[in-house]
């Protein structure tokens, strides 16, 4: 349960960020640039110098740390942003929050589901914002998504599809990341991007309730796994597929197909289109910044007002939930069901 | 064992047409008609007489009969050509072998497994050519696209995904056979059109060793099944899957994809594509008749030189062996394996 006694306060969360990698640098704080008046960054903090004192320039020559811990003592951080490899995600998590701080860190929430549980265990009893970085929540083109086919603009769906193929390499800057390359959890690139899909996956469709996969490696230069197919079903009973190759040469698609009864959604980049054989057809446009920005307003209305949050522990959980089981499902050959 | 004694005939192979369908007269006579050297269309049946009649017309006027019985008893029918609902290829290519005519019949070879392996028993112990109509093995696309695979134009390749979605409704001509909407054989028209891509995916990969399939139903005038999503293990490890619907709606695609270590081979109705991320991309285009032509060829010549038959009953029984496993998979939700 979450106590709110600051519905008054209007004033900038004090934000202390922990981790000032790629995604810190490239992805939230961007966003978090356009909402000065909503978040002040007061403190950052990486375990090597270097990257610290840059990030922390970069965000206005903010105090550093090397040990979260020290960051996490400061009375200037009542929030933080924690962007950190998947692995550490349990302890610095559970630190943030036993602390007394209002946490937001990246997505995935775990690299296992024991930790993802802990997790979501510790923000149900905490009085802290607890909140998942799942940018696609928050994204303008799904909630669209929904909204057609919500208002049956395809009619009933019975299946669909998400085909993401492209080569990641050491042209991808992520791609040189030492954890990202030897990790610690399981189902590497697949994990670590394929999250997002299955956001977006039980964003329109709902939870999954079973389903099988296969998972094979054909470059060991970026992890153990980097391929995988799963058919599986929705407890609705819409059967879906995800089938991921982040080591494809020579060809890229990332093309999600919505089959309804009379019509069919091909969502591909931001573009949407809705095909109707009866000659309704029509494509929508849904250029967002990949819901960076609506992701922390939604948590500073949590944190300042008390707002709903959207993308919660709980949310975060089933997404992982979805991919480790079905790893398992590839390595015996048993289909998976998720309860 | 087959006994050849007539390797010196060269004359045209005196052949009666059981079945005066569809495919009869809009796939079998074109390529027939091409070859009028190698066979002559001796005598035509079909159960009802209207369709008798109005074939044995089109085809020159031969005689006709009602029952494929008197047709097997004509002594200037030496090979038969069987174009039937698939569920009565059992019991009338049985009857052929037995009244010594060398056949050659509309793929799949039937309708259940112990059917199947019932004619392959049955065409090892014949001393006449036994084949069936799977166009698909003959198809230059298919042996160009093989050529590459076996040439390293991709690398290694680790897996293929092939995505055919479309409508059969009222507007296909097919879909207005009585015994394709009520259809006897497991699968319905995934069975029936399905079968032409296992084909050609254990022409390109062999063998498939096991996998998992999910299977439901759109549009229940076209039969009780026509969705699947299949992934599976070829005997070599590669990864594959076969994903079709044909109740898909505003939205068709017939792609395969071949993925290898160093680039993407992409199959789309006539032409391939052959991506290199070294710039060696390059397009073809095979454009052929869909095989019926070389088919036809391959049986005149197994029938009057020996040749040996590329599309035997064995390899249709292991055709229709994966297709009938996959329906077993999605029923009772366990993996299947293939001997």
């Amino acid at each position: 349960m979450k106590l709110f006694s600051n519905r008054e306060r209007t004033d900038p969360i004090k934000l202390g960020i922990i981790g000032c990698g790629i995604a810190a640098k490239k992805l939230h704080y961007p966003a978090l640039k356009k909402l000065k008046e909503r978040f002040t960054i007061t403190a950052v903090c990486n375990h090597t110098e270097p990257k610290a004192k840059e990030f922390s320039k970069i965000v206005g020559d903010v105090p550093y740390t090397l040990d979260y811990k020290e960051l996490l003592a400061r009375e200037d951080v009542e929030a933080v942003d924690i962007v950190l490899p998947i692995h550490l995600n349990r302890l610095v998590i559970t630190d943030a929050l036993k602390a007394g701080k209002h946490v937001i860190a990246e997505k995935p929430i775990a690299g296992t589901l024991t930790d993802a549980l802990e997790l979501v265990e510790l923000a149900e009893h905490s009085q802290k914002v607890a909140m998942i970085a799942e940018n696609i929540r928050y994204r303008k083109l799904f909630q669209r998504v929904k909204e057609l086919i919500n208002s049956n603009a395809i009619g009933e769906v019975n299946s669909f599809s998400w085909d993401f193929y492209y080569k990641f390499d050491a042209r991808n800057e992520y791609a040189h990341t030492e954890w990202r390359k030897d990790h610690k959890y399981e189902g590497g690139i697949i994990t670590d991007a394929g999250v997002h899909n299955i956001a977006a996956i039980r964003l329109l469709f709902g939870d999954i309730a079973s389903g099988s996969a296969m998972t094979w490696n054909v470059n060991p230069e970026v992890g153990r796994t980097d391929s995988i197919r799963m058919n599986f079903k929705t407890t609705s009973g819409t059967h879906g597929s995800f089938n991921m190759s982040a080591s494809v040469e020579g060809y890229s698609e990332n093309k999600l197909l919505i089959f309804g009864k009379s019509g069919t959604i091909i969502i591909e980049h931001d573009d949407i289109k809705v095909m109707n054989p009866e000659g309704k057809s029509f494509k929508e446009s849904m250029n967002d910044d990949g819901g960076f920005k609506a992701q922390f307003e939604n948590f500073y209305d949590a944190v300042r007002y008390g707002g709903e949050v959207v993308s919660t522990f709980t949310e975060a959980q089933k997404d992982i939930e979805v991919l480790l089981k079905a790893y398992q499902s590839a390595e015996s050959g048993v289909p998976f069901t998720i309860e």
